[in-house]
């Protein structure tokens, strides 16, 4: 499902742009990866759409300055007529008010069935954005830009948009491909640390779910990457995107099973993330203590032995996420694990790992067994 | 892309059950037209959907206790959990605020991905909970029971959802297929008579755009139709249901452009609905005036002869429609027809008749002779 361009070399990274190809028939889209690159925006994101004579640019106060206007002055620099709008930065702007305040400021700005949404900024944006392009006129085009780390290997991949109810993330929302995902490594120069080191948290994910070779080369190369070296970074990116890539085109809309392996180490995330208050842990983070308590979960009910999780857990404490969550509270994690979108009638599923590289889809898990993996991850 | 059941007998309507097929892929669904076929309802809906557990009812506050209340018994007899939302009945329910209530509803109701919404009403409801469907969870299964004939014959087929902006109707939506469309003529005892004669003007479009032997039916028998007898009007249902499925199954998200055949009458409609204020005339009257506007035009144009203006004239008489509109107001509507959906680059469009059973779309026409054609239909 998934095709690399020739100058995409996975045992010796290359500065050069590297291209991965989402197949999804008549939806199917490329995924640039590359750095320094604002100059070939416009002329890329012409090439992927065909005509473009109006882009609304959504994007986040924080990068709007930094590297929105860049990508806004290229468009027009190419005839385009380009509107732009800053959302404020934050997990509240994905709400449905949000949602109604940018719809009706589209229409304002006079876009119609051939305007494109392009989306400037972290995942927030890419969800918020993405879902208006998904509903204005039931569906624009629109392009993923994404600036932070976590929404190059996750959420600007993919086709999933959405905003969040007051009492639930990403409850509303549709499957709703990007037609360009533009990633240019140059905005994590600005990314701050802990944001950056967040990001590879779904980095190692991958290793552990798809990818064993990936898995080897980050426990020989983590030094390069939290270092920032660029062709460390752009390695990690393309090799992310590769793995999503393949799993979306298998199961594009999360429905014969396979797009669940994503969700390695986020049943227990997301109830971290609930109990312990949304912005106590960045995301990737808690994917990582997640991971640490999917791995032992694994090793309790034996589909893995202890070396998958040593090695897990020297990587993850490499590259500086965290590996333990003092904090973990169990009863109240539990039921919020059970209230999960994959949950199936109430039972509790989790996407364990049988050996690096490879996971299974494991139903009907006793209670006791998973307490158990929580409690050790304190 | 249409296949009629064995017992759709179009030169000798029947008043056993007729089935409509749309043909979508795994897109496709049945719409059934009978009467006082209720207790039919819970085997029906779950042999198009499988596994059905929990079911919620959102319906119009006007149909209510009238209709919904009986079909969620019948589910409820079936042991399916079945939930109750009544929305306040009128257009401005298809508001974004309206919108996230019904979601937060849907939630705290203990809906999951395997849940379905099932619409009980016009289409305001159609739209409303459709969208609702289409967007909790990213896309759960929905079905329609439409309650006016204009539900039935236009809004509950072909997967339009959505709801309006304060400047805008249906700006904000998606393409999202029912699993079954449900049509019980049994409701339309309790139409107002204004209600069903509108409906009847999008009957007597699909006459006009596709079928000139269901156009010739409806000269003979439209005083079976106007009396409602029950016959009849499963006939013209199910004939005007087959058009647009036709249409639908060749170009579902309107691309290809071939659906806009279904917008004959409409653009003129829409300009006649937004400077009339919105209210004045029911949707069905409008769209009778419009297509009176767009044979002007076509004549106008040469596209078609007097006849045709005559045939459809006299029709629509005969059905109680409205065949003028004092009112209409073309320095007010020309701009209001340039910001339709539908214009590509600001460029006036329209569907014209060039015989009974036949449309073209027309690009780029002269402004002068569409205010021609408005100021004909004063």
């Amino acid at each position: 499902m998934l095709t690399l361009h020739s100058n995409m070399v996975f045992d010796s990274p290359s500065s050069d742009a590297t291209a991965v190809e989402v197949q999804l028939a008549d939806r199917s889209y490329t995924i640039f990866i590359q750095s320094d690159a604002q100059a070939k925006f416009a002329s890329a994101a012409k090439q992927a759409l065909g005509d473009v004579s109006h882009v609304m640019v959504i994007t986040d106060e924080a990068v709007d300055k930094k590297w929105a206007t860049g990508l806004a002055d290229e468009l027009q620099k190419i005839g385009v007529r380009v509107d732009k709008y800053a959302v404020p930065s934050g997990e509240p702007s994905k709400s449905v008010s949000q949602f109604e305040t940018l719809l009706q400021w589209m229409l304002a700005s006079g876009a119609d069935r051939r305007s494109v949404v392009v989306a400037v900024g972290g995942g927030v944006i890419g969800d918020l954005a993405g879902f208006a392009a998904a509903s204005f006129t039931r569906g624009i085009r629109f392009v993923q830009v994404p600036t932070s780390l976590l929404a190059m290997v996750d959420s600007s991949v993919g086709g999933k948009t959405g905003i969040n109810l007051p009492t639930a993330k990403n409850m509303v929302g549709a499957f709703w491909q990007p037609s360009l995902v533009w990633i240019d490594t140059q905005v994590l120069s600005t990314l701050p640390e802990r944001d950056f080191i967040s990001g590879l948290g779904e980095v190692i994910k991958y290793g552990v779910i798809d990818d064993a070779d990936f898995f080897e080369w980050l426990e020989a190369n983590w030094q390069a990457l939290i270092n920032r070296e660029n062709e460390a970074v752009c390695f990690a990116i393309a090799r992310s995107c590769q793995s999503k890539a393949n799993v979306v085109g298998e199961d594009e809309r999360e429905t014969s099973g396979r797009r669940a392996i994503l969700n390695y180490g986020h049943t227990f995330a997301h109830a971290i993330e609930a109990t312990a208050g949304y912005g106590t842990l960045m995301h990737g983070e808690a994917v990582a203590i997640g991971m640490q308590m999917a791995a032992r979960l694994a090793i309790e009910l034996e589909l893995c032995g202890q070396q998958l999780l040593d090695r897990q857990t020297a990587l993850l404490q490499n590259c500086g996420l965290p590996i333990v969550f003092d904090d973990a509270n169990a009863d109240a994690m539990l039921p919020v694990m059970k209230r999960d979108k994959k949950v199936a009638h109430g039972k509790l599923r989790f996407i364990l790992p049988t050996k690096i590289g490879s996971v299974d889809l494991v139903g009907d898990v006793d209670e006791s067994a998973v307490v158990d993996a929580i409690r050790k991850t304190i």
